[in-house]
């Protein structure tokens, strides 16, 4: 099958870029003597996974049990879910889970430890835990040295967990200047190092120390103390790491053919793709929802749920119904959960169909 | 089941309040002597589709082959694809909707409708189709009495396609205020009339004039020349029609049950749904991804792909980790189409689980 042949919207990925992206970030973690455990978040696909493994990740990073269920299903063996598990429903799958492959979770209280302590004792397991740290995003996670080690240690009183390490995602950085990126991400690392060896001062075994960010990996990579690296966003990329300085345009694997639908103007041109294709997520104004490959000069700022808005107002090319528009969405991540399948391509030839097989796993 | 053992997050829709909203606006168009053809782009789903026909809708309407085609498996047999359909993939799915079940099609140009035309008339078919009119919104459809007769010419001309009515959707009024809204629904109306009787004089059996919002549905009940009507977010309403002043945040129908994972601070509760769950569309600042019904106070302005972020500064609400709380989202069409599954419920009593069968159905 070719490229031309696809009926949009189609989600496409370029293999060539797709596979020079994972290599980089491997070659770089390994340079930097960290193991490379990828959040799979971004492409939810165990094909894209298993070229990651085979990169040399040693494991993969997931949010919900239901995404660590379908790669577990697709034979990945190494899973963090980095996320606070809580109710009973999600405890006993993540039960059933830990006796398939090795299994780490995350934990930021006391209050989602027990309930699970006390289930996996009485089931006779002992899952490893990582403490979750906040290093500056403001979400989930211990915020001091001292609420971390008063976790730890009343975790070590607990049955059927073990702390097994510390872990961030240092997501701010994603908001800063390439300028003040660097400096925010040796703060999180020290954070992170600083934790870690304050809770093996008070007796917890806190192996592994874990960050994860795409575009801290580079400062992160480099930062001393640090075991493991989680990024997802650099199998793709995405129009807000180009905007954001991580990037160059042309190292975007993933992008979205749509079809133009209708002229009603010279300065516009209607697509077949909108916000239930490239999702809501977008940026700041000049080419909000994703940027036309075609020519960046049409600007993508409006769209509704089935319909995109092109402004061609600054635009040289003048498309006409029926006409294949390339466009890579702002947020890679968000627009793959829109899509049950995506077509992996070499240039102009389609090699293979995937199913995005932990779309929309949100329990 | 009760509701209460529902694993989160979950896309709930209460009964009571979804019976209500389809009975008043069943009740409002047929008041205004109109015909009720629902846009089921809101629901995506079959079993609320039924209970819209039940009501005394006379078809649905959808904006992509692969909705038209799942509604279709579901037994629905009078179906208006309100929008342009480009591309020789879907027009011969359309060929093959049009022999199972009452299909109408949208042009707004010669370039959309000629390629329908030739593939039609040599099937044998004669598909009716409906010209698009833009009153407004400025996307797709023609802007000008002298383009739709001119088009209607041109397409009365054409084999295999037969000009049944126009249609407009009148999707701006959502933008404006209450007081704006009422003239600018007028004006769209007498839009749409105008036309229609312009293609009547030239010979062209415009039979039917066709609008549709759940913004504009009071005033175009009850304006004349107007014989349909295809709302469609009235069923479930959302924070976005409640800031809006269509309704009442108690007639929402739709919610999102989301639990509490993280309370970092007194300040914050990170919950389980994030832009995953509730979609990326998002209203201004407040309560940005949605209201929370425990509290409306607590604001829900910031998300992650699988957190949610409130903030409790302004809320009484101190949850604890593992409370659940009920959340309106801003936009019900995206939100829902996030989820493979909605739970139907009785107050506590959860009576179906929907699938929404149209989720993702793009092209």
């Amino acid at each position: 099958m070719n490229i031309h042949d696809l009926d949009t919207p189609a989600l496409v990925v370029d293999l060539d870029r797709l596979e020079r992206n994972i290599a980089r970030m491997a070659d770089l973690v390994r340079e930097g003597g960290k193991r490379l455990r990828p959040h799979v978040k971004t492409h939810k696909t165990p094909e894209v996974g298993r070229m990651q493994l085979a990169a040399g990740a040693s494991g993969i990073t997931v949010a919900k049990p239901g995404e660590a269920e379908a790669f577990a299903d697709a034979g990945f063996d190494d899973i963090f879910l980095a996320n606070q598990i809580v109710g009973s429903a999600k405890i006993e799958r993540l039960l059933a889970l830990a006796r398939r492959v090795r299994l780490l979770v995350g934990v930021d209280s006391l209050d989602v430890a027990e309930p699970l302590s006390r289930r996996a004792a009485a089931a006779g397991l002992r899952i490893p835990v990582r403490l979750e740290l906040d290093t500056g995003l403001d979400r989930a996670g211990l915020r001091t040295v001292e609420q971390a080690v008063a976790l730890g240690k009343d975790l070590a009183r607990l049955e059927g967990i073990a702390v097994q390490g510390v872990f961030t995602h240092e997501g701010h950085l994603a908001r800063m200047s390439p300028e003040a990126r660097r400096p925010a991400a040796l703060e999180a690392a020290a954070k992170v190092r600083q934790v870690a060896a304050a809770l093996r001062a008070a007796g917890i075994p806190a192996e592994e120390a874990s960050v994860g960010s795409t575009p801290g990996a580079r400062d992160m990579a480099a930062a001393p103390g640090i075991d493991e690296m989680r990024p997802g966003v650099y199998v793709y990329y995405d129009l807000m790491q180009v905007q954001r300085g991580t990037i160059a345009a042309d190292d975007c694997a993933l992008s979205v053919l749509t079809t133009v639908i209708s002229r009603p103007s010279r300065e516009v041109a209607i697509t077949d793709g909108g916000t239930k294709t490239f999702s809501g997520d977008a940026g700041p104004e000049g080419s909000r929802f994703g940027l036309v490959t075609n020519d960046p000069s049409a600007r993508f700022d409006w769209a509704n749920e089935e319909h995109g808005h092109l402004d061609l107002r600054d635009a040289t090319i003048q498309p006409r119904v029926g006409d294949v528009l390339r466009i890579v969405p702002w947020h890679a991540c968000a627009a793959v959960n829109m899509h049950d399948t995506v077509f992996a391509c070499r240039g102009e030839r389609v090699e293979a169909v995937w199913q995005v097989a932990a779309r929309g796993r949100i329990r």
